[in-house]
C-alpha cells in the first residue's frame, strides 16, 4: 500500500468563500503514484468544508444566499456559542450542512469523475490561515 | 490490495426520485472479491446525491417536501445559477444537503450495515442518463 | 493490509443527544496498529448521524435549535414516515442534514486532525441502543 499526506493553506480575503482546489488534488494524486484508490479531502479546521460541485459563479452566489438565510452570520447575539466571545457559531453550521470532507476515487492513476466534478474549499469563517488535509491511500 | 470500479446508470422518470441501489452495490462487493475494505459510492453529477437512509415511501415523500422547502424549483428567476440558461440550481442545493457520497465498511466480504440501512440514488435533476461510481478497496 | 472492525454502543437519556466519542475512536485506531491509512465512522441507524466539530455546550444548543427549527419533532403528524406509527421522520432529516459518516486520516498511528476537530455521535431519537461502526483500514 502507498499513501501520501499533504496540508493545502488558505487565508481567504472575505468571511465567506469558495476556493477551487482541484488542481492540487490531482497534483497530490499524481506524486502519490497510487494507480487505484481514494483520497480523502477534509477541511482540518471546524468552520469550513470541503465539497464537489460545479465551479460556476451564479451557482456560488446561489449558494452563498442559501447558506446565509439558513444560518445568518447576523445578529451575533443569537447563537449561544458566540456567548463564549466567538462571533463564528454561523460558520459552524454552514460548515454541518455542507460537510466537512469528500472521498474521491482514484482509477488507472486519475480523480476518477464525472464531467462537472470540482472540488471546493468552503471557507465560513475567513481572513485567518487554516488548513486542508489531503489523504491519498492505495497502490 | 483489491480494487474494482464500477458504473452505475439511471435515467428517472422523475425529476426527482429516490432509487434504492443497495443490491446493486452489494453484488460489486461480491464480486471484487474483497474480505475487508471499503466501499465508495458517490454521485457523478453535480446534481444528484448517494445516500443511506430507510425505504420507506413516506419518508421519501417526506424529504422531498422537505427539499423542496428549502430550495424550492420555482420560480427558476429566483436563482442566479439559472442565469445561464440552467433550471437545476435548486437542484445543486439539495445534493449539497444530501451529500455526494457515502462510504460503507465492508466486514467478512459483505457491506456491514445495521438493520435499515438502504443505500439511495437521489436525482434531484433527473430525466436525462446519469452515473453513480461504485469504487471498492480492500484485501 | 491490516483492518479493524469495532462497535460502539450507545443509549441516550435525551431524544436528542451528542456524544463525544474521540476517544474510543483514537483508541481502536492505537490497538489495529495502522501506522497509515483511514478509519470510517459511520451511524449503523438511520435516524443518527457522525459528524466532526467542536465540543462546546452553546455550540450544541445552536446545533439543536438550527435543526429542531428545520425538521421540527411536533406537530408529528405533519410527517407521512409517521403515518407508519413511527413518530421519528424528523430524526431522519435531522440526520440527513449532519450525514451519516465521517472518514478520518491516520498518520503516523494516529488520527490527523486540525486543532479542534473532534468526533461526535449525533442522536436524534434516542433512549434506546444504538450502534456505531469503527473500520480502520491501512498498513
Amino acid at each position: 500500500m502507498k499513501s501520501l499526506t499533504e496540508h493545502l493553506w488558505f487565508e481567504t480575503k472575505e468571511r465567506l468563500e469558495f476556493v477551487n482546489i482541484t488542481a492540487q488534488v490531482a497534483d497530490a494524486v499524481r506524486r502519490s503514484g497510487v494507480r487505484e484508490g481514494l483520497v480523502l479531502v477534509n477541511a482540518m479546521h471546524i468552520s469550513a468544508s470541503v465539497f464537489i460541485n460545479d465551479d460556476e459563479r451564479g451557482l456560488h452566489e446561489d449558494f452563498r444566499r442559501f447558506l446565509e438565510k439558513l444560518a445568518p452570520h447576523e445578529p451575533v447575539s443569537g447563537y449561544r456559542h458566540n456567548d463564549t466571545g466567538e462571533d463564528n457559531a454561523d460558520a459552524h453550521i454552514k460548515r454541518q450542512v455542507f460537510g466537512r470532507e469528500t472521498v474521491v476515487a482514484i482509477t488507472a492513476g486519475k480523480l476518477d469523475f464525472g464531467p462537472w466534478e470540482q472540488i471546493f474549499y468552503g471557507e465560513f469563517d475567513g481572513k485567518r490561515r487554516k488548513r486542508v488535509l489531503v489523504k491519498v491511500i492505495g497502490e
